[in-house]
């Protein structure tokens, strides 16, 4: 298909797609001539997928590149591609950390038997929430965490289960769009059910 | 105290605290003379508030405004606070809706008896979401969903039962605080939990 047609099948406009296929964000088309190219089904889904990356994940378009980067290479895990994605968590520097903090983060993990790669940010990124949290005086309790961590397990078993191993890149870009945009979702269910549990408890 | 032990107490520079003085989002000190205030500990309360919303929780100056607004209104309940902050949720005008995702959330929230107030924007946000995965092919089951609201009864119900009530200034920042800061926690887990199932089922 020509420009005109990947912008009809994608909703987005013309300019938006040059932009793109600038930065590096979608692969170049075929070329047809010196000034045309031709495009396929791989552009209209790699632009859903920045559309979604953006627009639902609130991916910056640096970040974008990066998890784009990680689905392409055949050598990382999709792990490291999720990785590549800040998106909605804090970045460990974010904030001061407090050692007191990545001890009951230690603690945490032990209590639920979890490993952290060698290179993981979570454990500091984790530290960091708690800090901030303990330095405006509502650090939450031991069992508060628990509730979460049992939660995160409930969620984190199904979303790995779930996952298409049958072709390499597939699974890397099924693993990443899951990751992150079914964030937005457990965090509104999550506020739904605060609302409803709120109303029981004080009708 | 004076501005340049409010800059020592909360970490802050002085310029940062100024600009803050002058958005309207660290309350006036008490005149002394013409060019001088003096400061108490609800300000380097409030500064650390500002600092964990927006570094930890990713609001724009603009948003942490209104959840102040709505903290310190004392006609609003800590629902409309909390709701007053976008933060990490996708707005429902983010992304296309299709009414068959509506469908979804509405049979969603019946499956577990949730209703949602009439002005609330999360039905709409979690249609955008829904929306924008399958767009990309890739619905989460009904399965799949409904293991995520069972996380989200979790640790919804543990967030609000934690909840103090004895002041109502006091209640409505502690809710804030917690629904805000407590959901980079619970991404990070959520990603912890991902790596440890993933570990297990494939070593």
């Amino acid at each position: 298909m020509w420009m005109s047609e990947l912008a009809a099948r994608s909703g987005l406009p013309v300019p938006t797609i040059k932009y793109y296929l600038r930065e590096g964000l979608l692969q170049p088309g075929e070329s047809v001539g010196a000034t045309r190219a031709h495009y396929d089904d791989a552009h209209v889904r790699r632009l859903r997928l920045v559309r979604a990356l953006t627009d639902v994940a609130g991916l910056r378009l640096e970040d974008v590149r990066r998890v784009l980067e990680a689905i392409d290479d055949e050598g990382l895990s999709w792990h490291a591609a999720v990785g590549a994605a800040h998106t909605r968590l804090p970045s460990p520097s974010d904030g001061a950390i407090d050692p007191e903090q990545l001890r009951r983060v230690d603690e945490l993990l032990a209590r639920r038997g979890w490993e952290l790669s060698p290179v993981s940010p979570h454990r500091e990124a984790l530290a960091a929430a708690l800090s901030s949290l303990d330095s405006l005086g509502r650090p939450p309790s031991d069992e508060h965490l628990d509730t979460y961590a049992e939660a995160a397990a409930l969620v984190g078993r199904k979303d790995v289960t779930g996952l298409d191993e049958t072709d390499r890149a597939e699974a890397a870009e099924h693993a990443v769009v899951s990751t992150l945009l079914l964030e937005p979702v457990l965090l509104i269910l999550r506020r739904i059910a605060q609302e409803n549990a709120s109303r029981e408890l004080r009708g």
